[in-house]
């Protein structure tokens, strides 16, 4: 396949934003990446983006993005694959350019979810359950994540508490970053007091939901004038995987362990020819503070059980080995869950370009994403190098 | 990009299947195709879907599908471009392969419509349209068609019973297809004495919902044994294109042109080297007789508002200039919107192998296929040749 290059990148604050519609929202996105990457048009676009059809009763997302940013006639799809849509639409852009088929493409994931016309967003979340064999008992999405986090516990013994680094660091990282959803700094005594949602996850283990929308422009590497003309840093993608898992937790061989992440990340670190020990900072999926230790293990950064010690040292900070969320992730920037996988890669991309602002990871070469969708059922991992 | 070539197909019958889950009648579909190719495993499975969000409770169908039928681990997504997902969903098998990321997907379209969980299919159908400027008008997605229907019929002074045509060669071509939703033929009375649904269309200008599930098999052509072994037809892919258009009709320029056809139509000769006069059968979207008509204009078959006139003369039919719908198209085959697509080409490979029975086109070496999003908002054209 050519090697693609990231050229643009475009977000939209994660907010309730009640003033937007779905299709602002978009051509926000595609505006502000097309002006950072100094183009006018792209050949495609596809866009991640999970509840369209329920929350915004507006499906045909292709068709009205082409339409409202004035790239009618283009080819556009929306991908979906529960909370990893944005990735997956990652995934698709690049093979439309890899192939040749499209010379250049956006990737676009948006999710209006604050604004529901009368539906029920819980409900809506747990369509990337088993709507026969999961969701029928009344489970929720938290609720499967609590079962997962409360026997996690139970099998390596660690506190609830133990999982506090992992929120403090999320919001830290990002009170200035002007997109983010959130911009309040958190203690360990605020996580401690905080409210129960499904025991043992309270409200400052899970990410909030929100409205927003960012954009990737892609191209072949081999078109490029060189540098791209900007004189900033030319970003590739030097890994692009995506695996799948059960879609119930109850049909894995091990509950607490994602498979998936360990597939789709060894398959991402071959490609790119690095190591766990190469990567200098990881936009890890954060939905719930135990996916942030189950990624961790799974993808090489912790032995099985010791995700929340890398928390507990520091390693996950900034300045640490290896820091995650830098920008805030999914429990401080917020989740709108389709749009999450593209928020990731921008955040990826402004880290190497060294535009992360307060938060910057100093000296990063190459970076990593991780996008999850469902409990693990689908995970796409993205590995970026400045070139 | 790589030729391809569809080695493999399946099809459940279009049918209320409230004995079949979603999972099941994928599995139907994708073991067919499976079995039809003599493979055992694909790399990948992209899956075209419109509703299951909100008439089934469920998203994540690539975790779902990639689950059920034991191919874990493998890439898999659905992709959504309404009533044209299923084309939508081979142009991401197609580029999957085609960058060499995979080497064999399948590309699978699914709909399961008649048992909705208390949804509403009509409302639900109309998210193909622009819920901000549309629907919230009150307008059914038939009611968008009978504007565009009346507007013909008054520009170029048709009668509603010139459209009769259509409707009787689809229900005829439908008969013998065991895939079919409608196994009986009409007569023009019967057409003129259909019950009104939004006038002009009555019941037998509208294709039928549906449950059903179709798959493709593809690979590279360069990596199959010479015939894939088989001694039948190697089917390769010749043309593959997707346009947009807006998503509203009022904002369009000319209502009654599908212009987003004539775009794909138009790039899609082009890569096959052909032009309408060497298309032995052509699958278009009849989702509402109106749209036949309008299908072989944009496509070049028939000068602009003269599309009935094929009908009436004839050229339609399987013996015809320009056979149509031969195995039921949308009309009497039935039209699981997301599965659509696929079962269109599909049904173009049962010709072109010579395995379409009693309504068979002789000698038919080129096929094409044309799958319509929305109000023609998206519409996606392929081109199949005996190589």
């Amino acid at each position: 396949m050519r090697e693609i290059a990231i050229i643009g990148i475009g977000q939209t604050s994660v907010d309730e934003h009640w003033d937007k519609s779905l299709r602002e929202l978009a051509g926000e996105a595609v505006f502000a990446a097309l002006s950072d990457a100094r183009r006018q048009t792209v050949d495609g676009i596809f866009i991640g983006n999970m509840l369209s059809g329920i929350l915004n009763r507006q499906e045909s997302l292709g068709a009205l993005v082409a339409d409202w940013t004035g790239l009618k006639h283009i080819e556009a799809f929306k991908v979906e694959a529960a909370c990893s849509s944005g990735a997956a639409a990652l995934r698709v852009a690049m093979m439309a350019v890899g192939s040749g088929e499209l010379d250049s493409v956006i990737a676009l994931g948006i999710e209006k979810m604050t604004e529901t016309k009368g539906a029920d967003t819980t409900a809506a979340l747990a369509e990337a359950a088993d709507a026969d064999y999961e969701t029928p008992h009344g489970l929720s999405f938290v609720a499967l994540n609590a079962l997962v986090m409360r026997r996690y516990m139970h099998e390596y013994g660690w506190s609830h508490t133990d999982f506090a680094p992992f929120s403090i660091n999320a919001h830290a990282n990002a009170v200035s970053n002007p997109y983010a959803r959130l911009h309040e700094a958190i203690t360990e005594k605020d996580y401690q007091r905080s409210r129960m949602v499904a025991d043992p996850i309270n409200l400052l283990d899970a990410s909030p939901i929100g409205d927003g929308a960012a954009a990737l422009l892609i191209v072949p590497t081999d078109q490029l004038y060189p540098h791209n003309g900007r004189g900033r840093p030319l970003i590739t993608v030097a890994g692009s995987t995506a695996s799948t898992d059960t879609l119930a937790i109850h049909d894995r061989h091990d509950p607490i362990w994602l498979a998936a992440a360990e597939s789709s990340a060894m398959r991402a670190y071959a490609q790119a020819g690095v190591g766990p020990e190469d990567i200098d900072l990881f936009e890890l999926h954060d939905a719930f503070s135990i996916m942030s230790a189950l990624s961790l293990e799974a993808c090489g950064f912790a032995e099985r059980g010791q995700g929340p010690r890398l928390g507990l040292d520091g390693d996950i900070l900034p300045g640490g080995r290896i820091p995650i969320c830098t920008l805030g992730g999914l429990k401080a920037r917020g989740h709108p869950v389709g749009a999450t996988g593209i928020y990731q890669i921008a955040e990826v991309v402004q880290q190497l370009r060294g535009e992360a602002g307060e938060t910057q990871v100093d000296g990063a070469r190459i970076g990593m994403a991780q996008n999850i969708g469902g409990s693990g059922s689908t995970i796409i991992t993205h590995i970026l190098k400045v070139k």
